[in-house]
């Protein structure tokens, strides 16, 4: 009996369940460290990374880039759009339980194809929910979030909520409404806007106070809709600095957190933080999640990387332990995801073309969050370096700095402090120190 | 009679009062564009720009880089550090007379030395601003800002009001405590904060959240200890993204803004905003000078220019006319500064080493803006480029759009309306013919 | 009777031949500053400048991006692609005579659709060959150079001449032999090779040096082909450090001088350098031409800009007068250009969606860098920053610097006279003097 | 008996000789990685390693930084400034013997005071020099390469070199000369370059070609002499971007050891190649050095790491294994070190201030090391990625392909073959297998 999907067709023949054969395996398509079913601190790897595969780069990224045309062969392509999008879901679903990962994430025409009007776009998407739900309910596999592809299409060229012309806007909110009718049909944990286009090609012709008051009545309008028709998840907005625009409106975590707050919008908004774009804005990974946990507002990642030789999203799959090792620090610092989890928003290269490659890069991506998570899981249970930094703030946990904490301060009074006691003593940072324990449980072998 | 301050020595021998001689001028000790007399829409070039020349950039940096000692020699110099203090307001005021500036700006540890005890600097800092407050009366230059240098003395190294020890804080808190004092009396029109070590060299050691908690609480201190004496002024904040932290909180004018927000410091704090600090933080300088006036918190701004292809803040003086073209044109749509003024916070470079490149570099950052200001104004009155901005947007002034500012949609609303309406028409962005307008103001002879 | 061409159809309805009207004008169909007729130190402007339309940007661009899809409407397109290449050569010669630049470059495939063998991709590049001889004739444009497009085809995704399929290769030379051919019966003043898939994805699969090897032979061998067919003109290569690849061979104008020289092949290539291509590589623009001058290497230029805050390619038309000034200077330092010329390598916007758009953008290049010739040339003509340079260096000019340049010095022999002579003094470098003498010459009314 | 030099005074008290205690231990002041007795392939960890501690960084880096005063104190120094640098000397074997490094490496100013004159600089060298040879017999440490501070002292602000004014440039082969004589006596394996002010400021000033000149006559005559008074070791110049200069001449490897050979200088020269420097000049540090290897020019490495948030060289203690990993397996495949080893150019961060974070900070990097070495090792011995690699290029190997190595093929000939083959296949290049191998070498516990 298989133990996976196949629909029709199977298109990723010759390969089956991806399974962990441990470390030492000389099997490409096995998992060397992630084991879903592994006991880490009372939950199991599969419901502490809550993986989910991206739909658009998976089996719609055709290996085009700036210079190139596609390299990468879907088996699943029709002339028909509607039958192509159909073999797809069948591929994706095939996919999904192969690999076995829990959830997948989609943009609407990346499951269902753009019609010439709204209304005929519509029913595309209604079309491919219905067959979507059914895989779902077939396999298990369920929806971590979709969303509203409005980057692609010309219209969007000068933005979407935030376009000077108010007919493009319009055709923006039919797509959400039309994408938010999809999740809650397929019963989607989380609902993500990527605003690619949001921001400004030049300053020259853009009012950026006007542009972000549409975009901040955009997503009210959009967080009614959904709240009315019994949407339950988190709405996410995912930041990036830049690209395809010279600099878009969701620049980083804490650019979105302020702007949900300033609009009322943090009750039902979260950040979707993806890594690659993080470091675009000039940002470590762990630093914007940070971000967002000290605010309560690390919604899902996208699980990726970048290269810092590149000044582009290159959306490589994660293969760095020092990465995911930290990030698992924090995530698991707020207690693990509730709707949200790690959404491979990473991308084979254009040059990895065989069959096998989407296999071998999500396994990688796999293993290098299990590694991160256990490395992670046994610094918390430790407590060694958590105690490091709580200690340093020691000062203020009792006596004078704990008033100070508590707002029993003057300025006056706090220069007379000063006064009295003197010059300081030194206190070392002993970053080396932190940076060689992580070592040692990075690479230690007790 | 002299048209500027000499006191005991004079310091600049050989280089009088800098005059305006016209763009045809050969002497370098002239200005070509800045007439501080000229009216430009009502207004002497001088009240417009409100220059100030930085205490710290002119008078004390020797030239002293992370790979080489000074190359500057100062006259004015004295093994007694409160005797070269004195001599150095001299010189400074000397300087401010010749170049015909009207304001300055200084750090506590500028203008007057560290003692050995809290005690010991208080007086130093009062003893030097009896004597500024003295120059001031004699010459009329006024105080621009002033602020605390609270990032050179290594009881700051990790940090001041988020040092993870209470007893350097309260340090800090002294400084600011007599940097206040030292402002009342000398009509400062503002008071800045630049956080250079409120950040972190590594996420390992750090507690963010505890962190902006207690910078918050120190800054709240400060405005009610200042409002408390008198302070009339504005708050600054500066933002700059990292350097010589890793991070720096203030990383860019967005998140100062939303941190001021947050923590209710919003209507006595203002962003101060330096071109060099925009530019590392990946955004151009109108940009983040754009979301400071977007939010009405544009307080004063330190005039420099960085060098794209380095990595660090290189603090030119500004010598490119698209950028303090483009800076007027956001300065002027503000109505002009009210407390702030353009501070040359810019040094010459090390090798600038001749006794007239100060004056030199400081001519060219006066003419640089007097021609920004010139082709701003011009670009204004015609309105040609604001009509044509403007004129993007004229879907949202009445009709639908309108009604859509005004919150009388709905998603479905707008939905319905893509539906019926059709596809839309593209709008060409125009940039290209944007750029050419703006160098036929730059460089029409006309 | 009309001053340009029009073909079968008129393309640019509505749009005549682009006229100088000065400065004042308020046609942005008309140049401002470029005055081809104009004399500037002997040559008209249209003869130093040597403008160049690039066919892909111009006439293939349709506004793809890696995030959107086409937005620009070519009316000249076809299903039958010969017949779109038919019409879109002429397409091409109208906008060239309209604009009223004496030169264009192409790439094979810009003009000529690939086939499905070799021959037939041979034939179609032969037959548009053909009619762009005609072309040519009927109008007296010009060919500056042509290419072959050896990065968009799947085949080229690890490269051409240094991928580690020898097959592959084998298929670059038969694209570099056929445009060779055509470029002969064009009379091209030049070829050249732009290498962006000569490079690396990941080092891990790269064997460097073995992929070098095959790059200089096959450099080789083309040169070889081209001469013996009768080419005259000069090849170039064109520098760019990264951007399709992770790590371009042709990293800058340092690494290919380098390259070329250890070949043998520094006689027959020249670089061609893009602005753009030299930021991205952490230089300026003004470097990289002053890197090849200096060799004796600088052939050709393509002329465009970036965007600072993005870290790729944005290949924006050139309209800042700084760069484009320091640009001529350089050029007109090695007497200007002999085979090459400046190619507008540049793209409008995506959303720059109007017909006259891509007029707008060459007028924009073209006046500004008409306004660096005409700075450029005045600041030669007067020879002070010349002069300022040159001084810096005339210890060397004669007496004991002299002999340490003619090698009569040994390191004992310098030290001698180091422990003798003392201390140097110190000489300013007065960069902030240079950089406001620049201004005057720029914004100078007189 | 003690294990280690301790001088007049011990400096370093309550740390003992540091020892390898396993990865499972919580001392921090034990190697948990580098065993230096461990056998690697024929050769223990300390012969593969070649570890040397960098005077300037560890015994005169007093965490003075462009905004920031000392913080790190130094028990040895002494008003006396002959003294201190004997006291230093002491406490810098003391170090370099609880250690356990085999090397260390030093500027002439880092050991011994600048005099008045060039002669008092010489003898206070040579005083020096005879105490460091004294300490090297006692305790069996060696000298990896000494060098000559020429970019800290302000007359060489404008280059040495490349200065435009000789006398400088006299001064520049004063201290070479002496640095040699004093490298000669030391037993020096390696005498390096770098060059902080070799480069410009501005290109307004500046005469490239000239200085270049002048900088290979200089390097010509420092050859010459070495070679005269004995010195067989090997000649490094270490490659920087920028910083302290905005473009140094050094950029990075390839525009180094082209210099080198445009000027005959390879035979004597090589490269010292520093990871900070390697990634900001855009490149990963493995790319440098196997740029190097390939051009046979790899001498010696400077060991750190930066922050790829910030853009300057903030020299790290290499702590990721990763890069590590990688460096060593480029290494191992030149068959290790012959004169060059692996100098800690690195410093504890200026907040490091306890007096155990140097030791601290050099056990992370030789454990990092250590680390990667191991795996690095073993990747070889197994050849599994490089036979993945090397079967890449399989179809040179033999047939039509090594026919074209051996220069057999016209551009005719391959067109041919081209026209002959038809479309080649379509060759995966599995990065993401690639990425997979190295976690499990590094992460797999068989």
């Amino acid at each position: 009996m298989k133990d996976y999907f196949v629909g029709n067709a199977e298109y990723f023949k010759g390969i089956g369940k991806i399974k962990f054969e441990g470390s030492g395996s000389d099997n490409p398509l096995a998992f060397k460290f992630y084991d879903e079913k592994k006991i880490i601190d009372g939950k199991s790897m599969k419901e502490h990374l809550r993986f989910a595969v991206a739909y658009w780069h998976s089996f719609c990224n055709d290996g085009v880039d700036p210079f190139g045309s596609a390299t990468h062969v879907f088996p699943w392509a029709d002339k028909d759009h509607m039958t192509g999008a159909i073999k797809k879901a069948d591929a994706a679903f095939e996919f999904f339980t192969k690999l076995g990962v829990p959830y997948y994430c989609f943009h609407d025409r990346d499951a269902s194809p753009e019609g010439n009007t709204v209304l005929e776009s519509e029913k595309n998407l209604e079309k491919i929910t219905g067959i979507l739900k059914d895989r779902q309910d077939e396999t298990g596999v369920k929806l971590l979030w979709n969303t509203a592809n409005m980057f692609s299409h010309p219209r969007y060229m000068n933005g979407v909520a935030t376009n000077p012309d108010f007919s493009v806007l319009t055709h923006g909110a039919a797509q959400v409404k039309a994408a938010l009718d999809s999740n809650v049909i397929l019963g989607g944990q989380g609902y993500t806007f990527w605003g690619g286009r949001e921001g400004y090609m030049t300053l020259f012709n853009t009012d950026m106070k006007r542009e972000l008051d549409h975009l901040a009545s955009f997503l009210t309008l959009s967080r009614d809709y959904g709240r009315k028709i019994g949407f339950k998840g988190t709405f996410y907005i995912e930041p990036k600095p830049m690209e395809p625009s010279k600099h878009q409106y969701d620049y980083d975590a804490g650019t979105v957190i302020a702007f949900l707050k300033a609009n009322g919008l943090d009750k039902d908004f979260k950040c979707n933080i993806e890594a690659n774009h993080a470091t675009l804005a000039g940002h470590s990974f762990e630093h914007d999640l940070q971000v967002c946990v000290d605010a309560g507002m690390l919604g899902s990642v996208d699980a990726n990387i970048g290269d810092t030789q590149n000044g582009w999203d290159t959306d490589q799959f994660p293969t760095n332990v020092y990465d995911t090792a930290r990030a698992m620090q924090v995530i698991l610092s707020m207690g693990g995801f509730s709707t949200g989890g790690l959404n491979f928003d990473a991308r084979i290269r254009r040059n990895s073309t065989d069959q096998d490659d989407l296999f071998i890069a999500h396994i990688g991506g796999m293993d290098t969050f299990a590694l991160g998570l256990e490395i992670a899981s046994k610094i918390r249970e430790e407590g060694k370096l958590d105690k490091m930094r709580t200690d340093r703030y020691s000062s203020y946990d009792s006596g004078l700095g704990s008033d100070f904490e508590k707002g029993k301060f003057t300025l006056e009074g706090l220069r007379d402090l000063a006064a009295k006691r003197g010059e300081p003593d030194a206190n070392s940072g002993k970053q080396e120190l932190y940076e060689n324990i992580l070592n040692q449980y990075m690479f230690g072998k007790n």
